[in-house]
């Protein structure tokens, strides 16, 4: 029997723990944390960091959490189709979470996860968990977490509707695939690798922008689209190159 | 000169605050809490019990943040315009603020707002704030929250979105007057009195229903709309008269 939760951390400042999530990380007994590899290791590096701010406490054994970083498997990009490149990816991540909980805790207890951001969001950690069920029982429990949305509207002090307006939240490849959604004033862009505001009619939409929303090197421009969009891409670019890595999201109105 | 802090404090649960929110609060001279009268009183004892238990240090001043509470003014039904009885109403509201503010800090200072979940999501607290900007100069700054969206999902453990797919925020009004936005398979539903999901083709739709999500109350319902609508409609009742008052959220997808 395992106890697994999904602990949302924000996205990248420490301080945007919540209380919630401080108590979960101290009573797990033990707390998995992926090493992503080549360029992103500051986020495994800023994972641990937080953990060994925040964990105070012990797990059910009464020892203090074990923390264990593993290797993520690569995706195999021999599988055409997209949905089952990363189902079988998921799978393999399964497999993985599997062994180290086995070797680690043969008896059960309880496991932890930091998820960047909220566990919600555009994220795969809850359907790698569900896939765990068919092994053994799994009692799952999400602790929410600051999103990458919310540090984007605080980044900037807007709201994200217009006064009780809806509004979309959507991809950098549905935006350039669907366009701009009939029904909406706002749209708000995540995983865009591709700065893909770039396939809209600019006229009349402003933009905000922010890349690592939350975090120290925070950066955000915002404007008339089509008075900014080369600001952003060089930006974009150059922030890129200097740190290995980024993670940009945007809103747009219209 | 003021500093406002708009600090979102999460849905009703104590343990939402974010660390940043904590020191926030810590940080201020004066605290501002509306007092919202009948029916939902507990929400403002419930801001007052998370002051309580969240501030130890003090202000800019040297002194412990002074908590205040203000009456909110009631909105002129007389006028008939929309838009215009909400823009009379924040109007009134950046009044009563202003006067509260220069009783208590004569001189400027560090001034905090409580924010249900976060500031930037259906909440006017924003464009109030931006109305002092004609009096004095304000340095506005947002703390994000755990939103309801989020206790959402949290309390049925699952993901907001399909894989890569988007999904609209929108309003119960918004629901009955547009009925489902195209192009997406989920959406979230907020400020609804009057389960507007009623008014949709309930054929191929699933709903997960929250009341009070992240309290201590909350109350999960999910299931095929068609099955579980009068479930959900007699839950909200009886517990809206048990309690006085209530808050739901729900996800709907097809
Ligand atoms: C795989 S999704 C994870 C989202 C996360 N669960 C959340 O709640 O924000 C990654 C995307 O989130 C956005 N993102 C995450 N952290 C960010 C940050 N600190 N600044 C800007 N965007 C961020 C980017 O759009 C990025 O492509
Ligand atoms: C004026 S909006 C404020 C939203 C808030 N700023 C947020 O971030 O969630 C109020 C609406 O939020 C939703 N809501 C807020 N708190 C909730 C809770 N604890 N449980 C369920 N719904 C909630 C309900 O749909 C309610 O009508």
């Amino acid at each position: 029997m395992i106890d697994l939760t999904l602990i949302g951390i924000g996205t990248g400042n420490p301080q945007h723990l919540t209380l919630q999530a401080v108590e979960a990380l101290n009573a797990q007994d033990l707390i998995l944390i992926p090493n992503k590899g080549t360029g992103k290791d500051d986020l495994a590096g800023l994972r641990q960091a937080i953990c060994a701010e925040a964990i105070r406490g012990h797990g059910q054994t009464g020892e203090a959490p074990r923390i264990v970083e593993f290797d993520l498997p690569v995706r195999d990009e021999a599988t055409q189709d997209y949905r089952q490149r990363v189902d079988d990816w998921h799978d393999a991540i399964a497999e993985i979470w599997w062994q180290t909980i086995t070797t680690h805790l043969p008896e059960g207890g309880a496991v932890g996860f930091l998820v960047w951001g909220d566990p919600s969001l555009y994220d795969s950690t809850m359907r790698i968990a569900d896939r765990l069920k068919t092994r053994t029982e799994i009692a799952l429990r999400v602790i929410p977490g600051i999103t990458s949305i919310q540090a984007l509207t605080a980044a900037h002090a807007i709201p994200i509707n217009t006064i009780n307006g809806p509004f979309t939240i959507t991809t950098g490849r549905q935006l350039r695939d669907a366009g701009w959604p009939e029904g909406t004033e706002t749209l708000v862009v995540m995983l865009d690798g591709a700065c893909s505001f770039q396939s809209l009619e600019a006229d009349g939409v402003e933009i905000w922008w922010t890349a690592y929303a939350g975090m120290e090197n925070e950066i955000s421009i915002s404007g008339p689209l089509d008075e900014v969009t080369d600001q952003i891409i060089e930006t974009r670019a150059k922030a890129r190159a200097d740190h290995g890595w980024i993670m940009d999201i945007y809103l747009l109105r219209r």
